[in-house]
Parts: structure tokens; C-alpha cells; sequence
């Protein structure tokens, strides 16, 4: 990817396409922020406008003055090390720079960032390189973000506002076929080549077990019958932690589902439609996926477990459907919870500097997430990509498949 | 004012302001919620609205249909009677209807109400008018409440932005006299004639005690000597419940004190301005002001000696300069600070139906605040007008006059 | 009260009274603090000792040595002047001293304050006198704390244990006679002649329209007609502050209620017992008295017109029955609610020094209530005392009396 | 063990420990609970009773009679199968049944379960001794609990109470030499033989890399030099959530240390003592365990290096000194954090019934430690025996022990 003009093309498009995700808003929904885990998407579109202007321009462009004196402690994130920042649960309460400035902002830092790749020398592009490369793929993170945090924003509002026009194709029934995988020692994350993050690597061997994997994702009519079977009212279905968040926050199904004259439905960026019974069941938390396949007699994958098969099954579509989320297309594609708790790959090393803040610091209290979901750049995820989440986490697009040992 | 042009004027006047007053907004601002007291500004101008709708136009308008089903559940505000109603503090996360939406929703109310009035019978006429009355003057409310959450929104921007061009000119210092008020039985609340709020009546007879009243307001400088002093770490100057609010919330400054490079500046509607150590201090708490006056050795008025001081003066602002404040302009009038608890005057009735929701409910563990203040609209107040806030508000325009027993 | 002898008297009357309030207490029953509002008996035992020991013996008994020097720290409440203290939310958790040693410290102060009042010279006796007095009128009050507080310990055990042997009379049904006042100005507040509070003075005139007042306390059976026809469901019946507090806790009938197998019954200081359908509703908060009242059609009094009615019934039972509490003995008397917030006279003037934090500090977000309980020393009350309590509270021994306009 | 006199011995020798180890205390001391984590002992000794009541007695006792109707409801803990129980927050509220009577309950049932191993048939002692097994453990769990719930119950009050008389004696500087393990498939997990809780098993092959492990645990002295560094205000040292916990809570050195008079000292079993620069640091979080870590450009172990670790040295101290806690006697033993989320083995599945709650529905959230403790009985562990805390407790007799890779 270190090809100049490769470069230029990879940044045109990664920055132009957060800017059209957010085409179908308008700008009141730019603003609020309904829990402190959601960004408001003006937030999302200047904060990933300040890397560029924190590690490109202020690092590589002679002279560069910035953009905004204070727009850096307004959109800095977690970069402790980089200096003060506003604390992520009032990013909503902010309503200037606006929105139109805040495109303003970003088109600024375009020109910018594109006129110093064209004119800079080839030491300089090289040196470039590998930190656009971090900033595009953490622009694709904002991306898939971004979706989850629109759809949360839009959902405030009473009226059930729609996000796209139309409505996904109903979903096929999911197989009821598993793919059985032998144990044995395989090799696990990121080898050479091609980007990935910090946590993907050290690639090491992992010792696993004999198991089976299901072919298709739990969909929303099996999540329901465990639901009727009681599923949100038997403890001993449910981590103790998960019990005691399900009844401070009285959950009885899934995020967005809701009941309209007695009929099922879900809020969905196309609005409020029926329930698709056999699209996959989408906006659970850990304990809700942990205590559904309690209930089935099953397991959740480990993240080797989902790597190792996703490894085997390659490209062939029909030997492992579904497990690349992709094949369900748009409307029912999502992440997949792994017991696996987010820690560090044996030999991990933080990097050096305030992009050594990146992933390392998160790796406690929280599980593992494999595979991609509808709001995924398709070109940004890998097999060895690790998505982490909160077990009591909702609003993303998290689904749940089953494994159980062979 | 129950002549119909005169009806129609006033109506027109009051809902044309309430716009005005966003004029400087842009879109964003519209939409936050700082804290659970402010409201945003959508929604102050879509709820004055839909009063107009349910009370007006659902009950004398022929064959009304509602502008949207929904409307009435968002927008109605403490009304339990009429209906469902959106959690108080729920509001700031709504991005839908759009600002444009809830102004189309105003244009539309309005023409439909301006209509009635034009074409309704006299009998009608007669029956709407008081109604129209109360929607007007509640509108008055609003249009006060409107400005102090528009500076509360954009004072959460670090950005510091100015609601409107230019400066109030520089203060002139309070004067340090005291008007001197026998006591004796007193008459106190609305008698008939002109529109009050159901609060200020009955009217009835009060014993006062000989008092002292200070002519001028307390003065920033004023205020400033007392933090000097100590004021905000000295327990005996508190009352309890305000000093547990002082040390939770860190308090050591009136609300939008700032230090900016050694030098005390105030958040104010024209952006940030160095303090004018003249003007009366504002955005204190009742904790704060009760405070202040033990520690000058003096007490807060009664809201029946403010009244009774406040008639005797009638028009006369040589005999006691500042006791209206809007002798002293835009820039320094602050609602006064009582040291009465808020509560229904003897022989106090609630009207029946919605309406009469307005007021009693609020009626403890509030004091009264008397005056009026730069927010205010200036036909709006009456010497017997009753404001009330819980004692540790402050994002109101509220200050301090004090008293002393004479 | 002056003379010695009776000084020495009174002294060991309130000392001892405190302790026999304790006798039915195990060990265990003196530790916990069930909620902030209730301190441990065992600390009500020491901080009331403490009082003795900081401004009586540490004062006067030349050379005096603390008893154990971090007491101070330990037992001091609220007087912030005298030095740091404990939080009041903490003082559940502390084991230590132990119940016995916190008996020794008693003793032991309790023979120096004897010995030092039997020997000192008249002058320091006349110096004293007015101390001990805040002292043992202090220790009083807390006996009233004590008891309610060791039924709120009582009641966390399920076992609902008894701290008295037997069980009171079927109290008569509460008469439905009214006495009617005329209006008029009145004295309110304590005159010279024995001890008062700060809070009672200075005496003033205050001007009464006629009203009428209930012979009769609300009975629990009353009450229940209220709760029957939907009282805790109808907003329009409730201050809004009290709604919001109601819902959060969902409050359904008052403190210390319970179904059992289909039966109402009533925690009681004899255990659990059933419901006494005549006996004075007791453990409502301000907000459900106003409430009850608005259902019934009448209002709470002022505690002006409480003061008044009970000046001129003077000691004349059947003139107006039950004014007075202990006319209904010890099941059912209570402390009634009035409409008045807790505000300082017209000239009131808070004392110098630490004592002088006793009252004045609380004068806001408070209720009235006059009357006396079942808990209260008999000796101890007065037609002007003021008890006071925020609106929200209910572990106290608190009732209704109606009254009206005449 | 399953010999019917070891069963009896077993039996006798727990029960006698637990109260054993209450002898120090003042009835008082049975009754608080600090916080939420924190049992008061009162319920240690009635919950572990219950254990044998409801699973022994009433499970094998012909025609046995509950002790108690609502003890089953006081004293069951997390086993929502069994029935309703009180929450875990609320056991300090409770003062009845008091302390003599839980010994009371504790000594009926000693005899009746006594009575009935000495009594019974062959068959039926088959059946019961594993349940009898699962009991003592139980029962040798809350011992550890028991000690440092006391710790945190004394250390409530300002006095700084001792549990213990005497004091340790002095510890020596901790070995700086360090283990080296090579790689390869290790077994761990429990294999036949003796008891082990079911979270040790299955036993299966875990492939490790090759690693080093610090033969002493970080020591005081270390620890503060890490304090001194800036350990607490470096931000790039903690896990993120971490961070925000030791913020919110003013974390700046481990629990229990204090300054005194300039002197660092902390509280002890022994009461407050001057703090030993060579003994293991203890009462730290995980998160302060993993950034002192990575400030000393080390890791901490995995819960599977740390079980190969101790494999590998079986008996042999001179190997591995410390490994095992109490190579350091009583005063320094602790608990070692690892880096290892508690997770179920592979193939791991929860037993049938209540029993079955017993350990599963932890595994979320919650790190691993191994070793053992001061406060561990030393026959109660192994070393497959796996502890676990959420990553932000500090109460508990918690250490450091570090790792690299070789």
C-alpha cells in the first residue's frame, strides 16, 4: 500500500466515506450523545480529522500551523500522553465548532494532508506511510462506530426515524449444519504482510481441543423461543454478573426490539419493521449470547476456535457459510461474541509514543469479538481481526454463534 | 386585553418573540440538555405550541385534527393529567421533529389559532380568551427559562461563543443606602384587574415588623470580598444543606466565574468578558446568597416586605433606584433572592382540570425569588409576581438584595 | 431549674433515661446504621456524653483530661466549629469503642458533671446551669431519635423482633368534631419562663385568618381509604417533588406496612402486629399528609394556627382532644405535619459559638411538624417547640391532624 | 477421606477453626459490613451452617425439622435455585439472630450432622461424604474471607483495633534470582485424586512459551519505590479501566497504608504497625499490580506458567522459594495476581443443581489469582486451585509475583 498514488486513493476514500455515511443526517442528529459510550457523529468526524493534523501535519508538514488552537484538546480521544481532552461522556453537551465547521475543518485537512503526500520527498512518504496507514484503518473503526452510534442516536427520538430508504431482503433460515474442526496446534494471529493492529500480533501456536462450530448465526426466532422459554428469568442460565445488570436494567430481549399492538418489532436504520424471523439476532450483550447458549446446551467459540476455522474454510463459501458475516449481506451481518476475554498475545509489546496508547490499555474486563457486521468496511477486517467489547455492551452489532466441543 | 385586536396583537407579539430570542442560534444549539433543569430550546418552542394546540385548538377549534399524533406526547411537560408524557430529562437526546419541523409546527399552530380568533363567535372569543391569557403569559415563562438554558448550552462549548453582538455598557457602583419600612399589616397578593398567576392570590393581609431594605443590589466586587474572605470555606456562614451542596460540587464562585491568565472573567451572553466589578453579582445559588448576607451581617427580605417595599415605591425609582431591576438595564438585573419558602397563600385554591396543575405542585422546598431580571419580558412582571427555584439553582439570572430588621 | 439540687436531679433523670431506653437492646442492636438518616444507639449514647464532656467538663473541671483523646473526633456531630468529625453516613461501620466501653464513658462523665456541679462555686454554677440545660434538652431529643432509630434497626431483620414486652390498647376511633378558631393577630413563640430553644424566639405577632381544626388525628383506617381509592396513583394528589420521590421508591402505603398472608399489619416497637384500624396513621411523610389532605379535601395547618389552637385549649383535654399527643398514650401518639417550612422568626439571631450552630443552620428544605409523640419525654415538649424534618422522611413518628379556611 | 472417622475429625476440625478464628472478637465486630463486598462474621458462621443444613441434614436426616423457618432465607448465599434469599448488601443491617444464637445454630447442627455420620449406613454415608467434602471446603473459603472481612470491619474504626497479639517478625529482603521454564505442552488442571472444586477441571494441554518467574514477590519497599516514581499520576502505566477506577477513588498507594506523623504505616491483623520494607505488598488490585508491572518493564504471569511453575518445583523450596506463600509464614503470604481472566476449562461443565452454581457463573469478568494466603488454611490448597477477584478488589490478601519471557 505504500505506493504514492495507492496512498493518495486509499485516503481519498476512506475520508470521503465517513462523510457519506453521514449524507442521510441532518444536523440536530450531529449532536446528542444518549449514553456515555455513544460519540456524536461530529465528534467521530473531527476527532479522526485530528489524527491526521496531530501525527501527519504536526509532525511532517514544515511549519504547519493548527487548524483550531483548541480544537486538539476537543478531539483528542484517549491520548493521555498527548495532553489534555474533554472526557468522552460530555462530547454531546458541545454544540460549537458546528457541524458546517466541522466539515469545514475536515476539507481543510485534506488539502493539506494530500498536498504534503504529493510534494513530499520519498524518505518522507516512507516514513508517512505506516502512520496513515493507522490513521485509515482507525478512520474504518470510526466508520463501523459510527453506525452503531447513529442508529443509538436516532432511536431517542420517539418518532423512530429511518437512516436508509427501503428495507433489507427477508433472511433465509440459518443452516442447522455444524463444520467439525480436530485439535491439534495452529498457529494464531497476524504473520507478515499487510496492515493489521498491534493486538494481532505476536502470531503464536495455540493448543486447541476438538470442536464443532455452527454454519449459521442464532436468528431472531430462535433468540425468541428462548426468550418464551423464559431465557431473561432463570438465573441459572446467566453469569452472575450478567443476572444482576439484566435485572438493574430490566432487559427482557434484545436492544431495539420492541412490542407495537401486539406484534414484535425492531428499530433498524431502515425504522421500525417487523421482525425478521430468520435474520440473525443482532444487539446482544456477552451475557445475553453466554446465557442463550446455556440454555441450547452449547458454548460460545473461543476467538482461536473462530480463527482456526475461519483459517481452514479460506475462501469456499460453501464449506463454512456465514462465518464471514459478509454472506448475509447488508441487513443481518454481525459481530460474534468468543468466550475469549481480551488480553495480550503472548509476547505483545506496547509501541513506543502516544500511538502505543492504542489497544493495549483496553486489554481487561473485556471479551473478544470475531468476524464483522454489517457496519464494517468489507476490506478493513482480516481472520486475525479482534474486536472487543464490554460484556454488558448492546448498542453494536453483535450477534452470537454457537460452538460445543467435538 | 380581552378586546379581540388586542388579542390578536398580544399573540402575535408573544409567540414573534419567542423567536427572536433564538434568532442568534444555529442549528445545534437547539439541541442539548446540560443538565436535567435546562430544556432545549426546541423544545421550549415546540412545548409553548402545543399548549396553544391542546388547549385552544383541540378544545374551540371545529373538527381539529392534531398537526402530528405524536406531538402531544413530546412535547407536553408536567401535564400529567392530559396524558403520557417524554421524561424531563430525556429531552436533550430527541433529534427528530427537526428545529425546521418545530418552527413549520409554530407557523402552523399560529395561523390556526390567529383564524380562530378572527372568525370565532364573541362567546367563544370570550370563553378562549383567559385561556389565551395563561398560554401567553406561560409563553413569557418560557421565553425567561429560554434565555438562561440558551447561555447555560453555550457555555458547555470550551469554545466560550456569544449569544449576541456587543457589550452592556460598564455599571455604575450600588448605592449603600437603605429604604426604612414600618411595620404593620400589610396587603399582600393580586387583587382583581389584569391577568396574575394563580400563585399570587388570594390576596390578604400580612404583619410585617419594621425593616431595612438596601437599595442597591450586591455588586460583583461586593460578592468578590466575601470569597476573598473566605466565605466558601467557612461552615457557620452555611446553611447545612448548602454547604453539602457547595463541598459536592466544589463551589468556590458564583456559576460562569472563570480564571482566565490571573484575571476573574464571566461567562455572559455576550461570550466571555472580564467581570464588571459594578453590576450585581448573578447566577448564585439561595445557599450562596443567604451566605452572603450572614456574613455582611445582614439578612434576606421576606417576600411580603419585598412586595410591600415595592408598592410603597409604585413608580417612583428616585425613592428606592434598583428595586425594579430593569432600572439598571440589560446587562446587571437579577431576580432577588427571598428568604420565603414557596407556598400557597391562605385560602389557596387549585383550579380545576390541567390548568390547574400550573402551580400548586411545586409549592415546597422552593424559595421565592421577586423582581425580574434581564430574561424577563418587561409588560410580563407585577409587584406581585412570585418566581421560585429549589435553593441550589443557579443557572437562573438570580442575585441578591438584602434587608435588616429596622 | 437553677437550684443545684435540682440541676443534679434533672441531670440524672435524662442520663439514665437514655440508658433505659436501651435495656431491651442486645449488643448486636446497637451497631448498624440501616440508612444516613438513623445513627447507632450506640453513638446517640456517646455523642450525648460527648456534649457533656466538650462544653461542660472540658469548660469548667479545672485540669479536666479527655477521657480517650480521639472521642472527640469520634462522637462530635454536626458542630462543624468544634473541630473534624465523622461523616454522618459513616458512623454504622465502627465497632469501637464497644458497646460497654461506650457505658464506662458514660459513667464516667456522668460522675465527673456530678462531682463538678456538687462542688463548684455558685458563680460557676450559674455559669453552668444554662449549658446543662442545652445539654439534657439535647440528650431528650436524641431519646426521641433513639427510639425511632432503633425501630428502623429493629425492622431490618426479618425476624421482625419486638423491643417491647406486650402490645398497647385498641385505640377509640378519632372523633370527626372540628374546633374553629377566629382570625387575628397572636402571639407565637416562647416568652420568658423556662428553657426553649433558639428556634422558638423571639416572640412575635403573627395575623390568622379563621380556620378550622380536627379534634380527631387521620387514622391508620382513614388512611387506608385514601390508599384504597387510588391514592398513590394520582399525581394530581401530589406536591410533584413528592411524586418523583414516591415513584423512585415505591412508596404504596406508609413506613413499616405489610401484607401477611392477606392481613395488613404494622411493624410496631411490640413487633409485628396487625393494623389498628383506629390508631393514628403514623410514618407518612410530609408529601403523603399533603397529599392525604388534598384527596380529603381539607389542607395540613400552619404550624401558627397549630401554636394558637393549642394555646387556647390550654390544658382542657375535652376541649380539644388529642391536640396534645400523649392523650392518646403510647400506641399512637404523633408528631403532626404542618404546612409551614422551617424558617427563623422575625428577629431571630443565631447564638456565638459552637452551641450557636444548633438550630439556624437547618432553617431550609424543612417541614414544620408540633405536637409531640409517643417517643418524645413528656416534660420535654411545649406549645411553641418546633420539630422539623425534610419533607421526604419517614422513619419518624410522624402523623396528620386536618384542618381548613373557617 | 472418605474413611467414616477422618469424615467426622475433618468435619470437627473446620467447624472448630471457623470459630477459632472469631475468638478475637467483641460481638460488635460480628455485625458491620464495610462494604458490599464484606460479610459481616455473624453471616460467615450462619451462611456455612446453612450449607450443611440444607445439603446434609435436610437432604439425609430422617424427618429433619429446620433449625429455623427463615434462616434457609437469611443465610442461603448465591444459590438462587434453593430459594429466595437477602441481598449480599444488605446482610450488615441485620442484627438479629445475634451472635449467641448463630453459635447456637451452628452448635445444633454440628451435633445433628455428627450424629448422623456416626449413625448412619454405609450406602448412605457413600452418598453424603462428597457433599460433606464440598461442605468443609465451603466452609475453608470463608475462613479466608472471614480474615480479611475482619480486617476490613476493624479497620473501620478509627481506633485501629489488633486482632491478633504480638506482631510478626521482621521479613527478609526478597530473592532478586528468577526461574526459567521452557516451553512446550504443559498439563494443567486437576487429574484424580483428592478434592478439587470444579472450576480445576478438566485437566487438559495448555502450550506455553518459554518464560521466567521472579523467585520473591515485589516486596514493600519496591512497591513504594514505584509510588515514588510517579507509579499513581502516569496514565501510560494502568489499564484504562484501571485508571479510571483508581481516579475516581483517590487511589495513591496500596489499602490500608496511611501516613502518620510523616512515617509510612499500615494496618495490620496486629493493629497499625510501621510498614516492613521486605514484606510482599499487599492489598493491591489488579490494576495496580499490572502497572507496577509494566513500570518494572516486566509482566505478570499466567494463571497456566504459574501452575507448570509450581509443578515443576514440586517440593523442592530451594527451587523456587515462595512460590508457595508460606515459605513466608504468616505475616507475608499472599495471593498472586496473573494475567489470566477466569474462564471455564475446556470441556467444563457445571453439575447438575444447586451445588452447580457454585463456581461457573463467576467466570466473566474476573481475574485469576493463585497461591495462597496468610488468611488459606494450608491444607485447603493445591496447586490447581485457582482464586479469583474482579480486577478492583483490594481487600482481599492480594500480591504481585512477576514474569517475563525467557
Amino acid at each position: 500500500m505504500h505506493d504514492r498514488q495507492m496512498l493518495l486513493r486509499s485516503f481519498a476514500t476512506a475520508r470521503s466515506t465517513s462523510e457519506r455515511l453521514c449524507k442521510p443526517l441532518c444536523t440536530e442528529d450531529y449532536v446528542p450523545q444518549p449514553h456515555t459510550d455513544v460519540s456524536p457523529p461530529r465528534w467521530h468526524l473531527a476527532h479522526t480529522t485530528w489524527f491526521f493534523e496531530e501525527f501527519v501535519l504536526k509532525a511532517f508538514a514544515p511549519g504547519y500551523q493548527p487548524f483550531h488552537p483548541q480544537y486538539a484538546f476537543l478531539f483528542n480521544s484517549y491520548y493521555n500522553l498527548v495532553g489534555e481532552r474533554t472526557l468522552r461522556h460530555e462530547r454531546g453537551g458541545m454544540t460549537r465548532p458546528t457541524v458546517a465547521q466541522v466539515y469545514e475543518y475536515r476539507h481543510s485537512i485534506d488539502a493539506r494532508v494530500t498536498a504534503l503526500l504529493e510534494s513530499c520527498s520519498d524518505a518522507t512518504q516512507h516514513e508517512l506511510a505506516p502512520i496513515l496507514e493507522v490513521g485509515l484503518n482507525h478512520e474504518q473503526q470510526h466508520q463501523e462506530l459510527l453506525l452503531a452510534d447513529i442508529k443509538s442516536i436516532l432511536h431517542q427520538a420517539p418518532l423512530f426515524p429511518a437512516y436508509a430508504e427501503g428495507e433489507a431482503p427477508a433472511a433465509d433460515a440459518p443452516p442447522d449444519t455444524w463444520a467439525k474442526f480436530g485439535g491439534g496446534v495452529t498457529r494464531i494471529g497476524h504473520e507478515q504482510g499487510g496492515f493489521a493492529f498491534d493486538n494481532e500480533s505476536p502470531a503464536h501456536d495455540v493448543l486447541l481441543q476438538p470442536f464443532k462450530l455452527a454454519h449459521g448465526l442464532v436468528s431472531n426466532a430462535q433468540y425468541l423461543e428462548f426468550m418464551l422459554q423464559g431465557g431473561y428469568r432463570r438465573p441459572e442460565l446467566w453469569l452472575s454478573d450478567g443476572w444482576d445488570v439484566a435485572q438493574a436494567q430490566r432487559w427482557d430481549s434484545p436492544l431495539y426490539w420492541h412490542m407495537q399492538n401486539g406484534q414484535r418489532t425492531q428499530f433498524t436504520l431502515y425504522g421500525l419493521r417487523a421482525m425478521d424471523p430468520h435474520a440473525p439476532v443482532t444487539h446482544v450483550s456477552y451475557y445475553e449470547a453466554d446465557a442463550y447458549a446455556r440454555w441450547a446446551g452449547k458454548r460460545l467459540p473461543t476467538e482461536f476456535e473462530w480463527e482456526h476455522a475461519a483459517r481452514q474454510q479460506g475462501g469456499d463459501a460453501a464449506g463454512l457459510p456465514a462465518l464471514h458475516p459478509h454472506a448475509h449481506g447488508m441487513h443481518g451481518s454481525v459481530w460474534q461474541w468468543t468466550s475469549s476475554s481480551y488480553a495480550p498475545y503472548p509476547g505483545f509489546r506496547v509501541c513506543q509514543g502516544p500511538l502505543g496508547e492504542y489497544n493495549g490499555k483496553f486489554m481487561v474486563n473485556q471479551q473478544v469479538l470475531r468476524g464483522g457486521s454489517v457496519a464494517s468496511a468489507p476490506d478493513h477486517l482480516r481472520v486475525t481481526y479482534r474486536n472487543f467489547w464490554h460484556a454488558d455492551k448492546r448498542w453494536q452489532f453483535s450477534g452470537i454463534r454457537l460452538a460445543e466441543d467435538a
